[in-house]
């Protein structure tokens, strides 16, 4: 029960969470915004597969891990860095850590798809916050795989995962300066 | 000043604007949410051009709706029912009624800009809602002429417009039931 502007500010992103199990029907309330949330001719077109099972979020680190080695070394040095001062790598302990991995497809014949599932991802983002809970949109390389280990058919495309849980109060993250309205703002 | 989920409840998309000014500060403030919002490898890869000038509006619903009379004579048949249900035609009234519209694009260089906009665009649907006016994701068909009515060169991508308004309390929007978490959650 938070201000909506607290709830804004005090998100941030969560990578390392402690190990601590939390209710079922705290997490099902916090998926009550895919209802709410607005989509392309109403379409609602998504699916969400919960993974509570410890054995398969092993799995599913397991292979995001295998390339997400590829795509470290393959980033522009920019990227590079930024992993450097945020401290990220291609280890994703969070992935098999955080008690749930809210998998999120789109299915790819419905209009605006894409738009509409990260539309309520931003909500969903800002329901953990109001929950205090963490969260990080993680979007794994290798999304075939993953579907396969989920037995998820290709109608519906892999968007991300959102592993949730308690967040670690000592994780660090790099403080980064929040730009001004009118660095990315003209008015006509 | 409202809780959260007040908000997420409270939102619904808006077609149908009160000829009423609001103060530009007003729209300012909302705008702080892409302050706020997270970003693929933090990068913040959104322009805004916020256009309150007329003429430009006008203009901007002009070449809009040129656009917007192919695509209802192409959509799918499910989708030219779903129009007829909610009223919707090729016109775009919103366009230059709402007394702002919010022009969002996506540096398309920038990692994951297209879900990093979308995400933000999420947390200002409901930025709107708190502050009791209206708005509604439009995505214009003709990206191009609109980017350079709005001289924004093409290492931008126009991802959508947001008009924004006092919304008009007679509109009519034909009510949906809202599917149950149930219906595109699986666990496991």
């Amino acid at each position: 029960m938070s201000d909506f502007w607290d709830v804004v500010k005090e998100r941030r992103t969560c990578r390392k969470f402690l190990r601590e199990e939390i209710p079922l029907e705290t997490v099902l309330r916090l998926l009550d915004v895919f209802k709410y949330a607005p989509s392309g001719a109403n379409r609602h077109p998504w699916k969400i597969v919960l993974v509570k099972d410890e054995a398969l979020r092993k799995e599913i680190r397991r292979v995001s891990e295998e390339a997400e080695s590829d795509f470290h070394q393959r980033a522009p040095d920019w990227m590079k860095a930024f992993f450097q001062e945020q401290g990220i790598g291609p280890q994703k302990p969070f992935l098999s850590e955080a008690p749930y991995l809210v998998c999120v497809f789109g299915r790819r014949k419905s209009p605006y798809f894409k738009e509409s599932v990260w539309i309520a991802v931003g909500l969903f983002l800002l329901a953990v916050t109001n929950a205090h809970l963490g969260t990080v949109p993680y979007t794994p390389s290798r999304k075939r795989a993953i579907s396969d280990l989920l037995k998820v058919n290709l109608e519906w495309d892999l968007q991300l995962i959102l592993p949730v849980g308690v967040r670690d109060p000592n994780e660090f993250i790099a403080e980064r300066p929040k730009p001004d309205v009118r660095e990315f703002l003209s008015i006509k």
